[in-house]
């Protein structure tokens, strides 16, 4: 199946546009768990188990895992296992290299470890872009204008008098022969969600930024969903995997991730 | 010892600033070794052993042993025990992310692997890099003027009369209060490294891009170095390591490492 169909599938299944990023700190998993060998893996498994019926999707940030150093290998293969076919995986990787390195990348995502998608950084530009983009099965989420404060120091920059990030944007759609690129645009830049929903047509939009980050979900909704209501991953992390702090982590996640949805969805045209 | 010490160290003991690339592919090694369980790490053994007298540093690029799934992480363990301590090592991961998140890739490299410098991308900005810069004893090489043909596309789009990559080097140099920051650059662009060396005085240049990428070394070396001769980090992966294709491989390397260390130095002004 192609990106864009299963992402469209889960989006409608679920009725949900909710990714939960399961970005798991070993020194913020509660008590019971922390310290535990098995505890970061035990705890991916309550989230997984409590809102696989919920997410339209889950990103693992590779940062959280490669820092746990040897072990961070297996709980990245092991969590994967846990998610439900259907529902889509996201390597939030933010590889960039050159055209012979980002296909090894391109391997290490795609078919090592299967994720469905993977994010992207643009600097390095076409070539060590297209390795991911050859995958015709999988989704690729160009980085565009983050939902960090250090998105103003260059995404922003203007050239012909339009920004950076807009170049990408326009630049990487000449890429998208095999028709699954989308961007990341953060929540936290809700004005400049609409203009870039309306640049990239119905391509996906992988949006960081809610909660934690303080992005704003109305506009975020409104401005970065297609007509239809589709094609946005509205990714939340810590609001969601850290909504309680104790034993009952896992029922407080799925009241988080509902709740998440919930307000999502008020805000979403009809699908 | 600071980074910067450390690079002088080794550059005058070793008279040399030749980097070897040890970009392991396992497909690509010799035939006594293709298939075995511990080929790519026998290969790098011997690649060490016969240029560990020559090289002032060795890069690990991350995607060839992320491409290697499970096995991945301990032989890029097991290959930075093998370098003697004095020489420099850098991990090519070209990480970015949010600041939490840089944090954990910074880690990752820094505290885990134990790599005296790495490679950061920066298109995400200040906060994505800070988490790397903050490790004061490490070397921070950040992504400016790549090797590859993908750096037309975005790294020469002009802003206010100058193309991205200068801002970029421009802004970072605000933030180098450890006086720990280098900058990559290609040797793909022998004109632009002499421009950039006038922009960021003595700090140190990673230069890629020699050798099967075609690089002018002459050029990259007058333009690349301070002029003292110093401050250059000059990479070649494939010209060194597959530099013969048989059980012969390591005085092959040797041989080719030396070659290129003498080239180097004939283009240096004295140190």
């Amino acid at each position: 199946m192609r990106f864009y169909e299963k992402l469209d599938n889960i989006t409608t299944t679920h009725d949900s546009l909710v990714c939960v990023g399961l970005d798991t700190d070993p020194l913020k998993i509660p008590d019971h768990l922390r310290g535990r060998d098995d505890g970061v893996l035990l705890f991916n498994r309550g989230i997984i188990e409590a809102t696989a019926d919920i997410a339209q999707s889950y990103k693992l940030n590779l940062a959280f895992y490669e820092s746990l150093g040897r072990g961070g290998y297996d709980i990245v293969r092991q969590t994967l296992e846990m998610i439900p076919d259907d529902v889509v995986t996201i390597g939030d990787a933010k590889r960039g290299d050159i055209g012979n390195t980002a296909l090894m990348y391109a391997r290490a995502l795609f078919d090592d470890f299967g994720f469905d998608a993977a994010t992207v950084a643009p600097y390095m530009g076409r070539d060590s872009v297209e390795p991911f983009l050859r995958y015709e099965d999988r989704g690729v989420f160009l980085l565009a204008l983050t939902s960090n404060k250090g998105s103003q120091d260059f995404q922003y920059l203007e050239i012909d008098g339009d920004p950076l990030y807009r170049h990408v944007i326009r630049t990487a759609q000449e890429w998208n022969d095999a028709n699954n690129l989308g961007f990341v645009v953060g929540a936290t830049h809700p004005s400049e969600l609409e203009d870039i929903r309306g640049m990239v047509g119905d391509l996906p939009l992988l949006i960081p930024g809610l909660g934690a980050q303080g992005g704003d979900v109305e506009k975020s909704v409104r401005g970065g969903t297609t007509a239809g209501g589709m094609r946005g991953v509205f990714n939340s992390s810590r609001g969601i995997i850290y909504a309680g702090g104790g034993e009952d982590f896992a029922d407080a996640a799925r009241s988080a991730a509902i709740d998440l949805r919930d307000t999502i969805n008020r805000f979403r045209t009809a699908g």
